[in-house]
């Protein structure tokens, strides 16, 4: 761990860094660091320590031998209306479609016995051609066992159980952060201690049945999120 | 940079540090690294990396010189109806209160011309007695100079603004995650290395004119932030 002396350093780099950062369009070379080392007279190891922070934080990112500047955070709304489910170009692949019973967790949030049978599918969700995030989607197999015939995985779940005849009454997303998993990080194609967005929803159909459970991992390096109340967004 | 075989030991040690931390209540003692290490048949150094991630997390929290079961994260409403931004037992303190002038992003966020003369507070939150969150608010000082003499700056921002009859369209909130800078990391008790939520909000008059904006770090170790979009929360 540096001292507080020397973080202050990578800080002070890092704010010049920011400054110069701002003058580039997405994809422009940043300099070696041996030459931004001469040009703010620091040690390497600042000016790497302050370059690594701003890739955890997604403004730069590796390109070939160099660094370049990171094309914007993708915006996902939060909160969405389910049938709005497949806006902003995001596709999704399939990892894994099983069956198994709900845990602890999933027997709360979906207001099931413990040890009820249920369906989870884990699907990767790519933007711009990238990974930016892994979701677990958990379903009680009784009520959604029929998916298995009529559902495309990589289709959206919600449009498919809206069109079944169920109806959407709200949902409720819970934002936190955590640190990438080695499995999470390779699958997201990111380093392991990039922070990530734990987001899970609930579907809940009008009588407030919980229909469905999504755990997300958002890559925080990729992804902002907004929200909108009344008014005109910008 | 440990490899990914040593990574994969500190996930397993993780997996089964959760299950015992999820027999365990707020303040309830972590046993001893070192405990720890025997009952897991690992070396102290991937129990050390285990619960230092936990850490970052907020599952656990030193506590003199033992290690106990964190409280659980305080949970925030997103895009609060402006006059509800009291709730929730935060308290606020002062740090700053400053004139100053629009730069580019200030100017940007609330539709004024570089340079404009504005006027920017500095406080922290507190929830429990600890701080969890910095925030830094930017007003046009032509606009809202009166607020010098009216405002009480531990008060609500926004319900002095809406008492004054300036009325509240919506909001835009924008939420990164993003690592703390030392100066951040000290005002908030967290180490440096620990992830924040970065929430810009932009607070707007019914003509969808700029209010406010309310830049915050919050501490990804001890908060969640929640969105209900219709139906029944829980």
């Amino acid at each position: 761990m540096p001292g507080i002396a020397a973080l202050s350093k990578v800080y002070r780099v890092r704010a010049e860094l920011d400054t110069m950062l701002g003058e580039l369009r997405p994809g422009d070379r940043v300099p070696a660091e041996r030459e931004l080392a001469g040009r703010f007279g620091v040690a390497r190891e600042t000016v790497r320590h302050a370059l690594r922070d701003l890739a955890v934080e997604g403004r730069i990112r590796r390109q070939g031998r160099g660094t370049v500047l990171a094309r914007p955070k993708v915006v996902r709304p939060l909160a969405p209306e389910p049938t709005a489910e497949d806006g902003s170009g995001v596709v999704r692949s399939l990892l894994s479609w099983e069956d198994g019973e709900a845990d602890a967790e999933i027997a709360r949030d979906l207001e099931l016995p413990l040890q009820t049978p249920i369906m989870t599918l884990e699907r990767l969700l790519h933007a711009d051609g990238e990974p930016i995030a892994l979701e677990r989607i958990d379903l009680s197999l009784d009520r959604f066992g029929w998916l298995r015939a009529g559902f495309d995985p990589l289709g959206s779940l919600s449009a498919t159980i809206g069109d079944s005849g169920v109806e959407y009454g709200g949902a409720t997303e819970r934002i936190e952060t955590v640190l990438a998993a080695p499995r999470e990080a390779g699958l997201l194609g990111c380093r392991p201690a990039v922070p990530l967005f734990r987001v899970v929803r609930r579907g809940m159909d009008t009588q407030g049945r919980p229909i469905e459970r999504v755990a997300a991992l958002y890559r925080g390096d990729r992804v902002a999120f907004e929200v909108n109340t009344g008014g005109r967004g910008r």
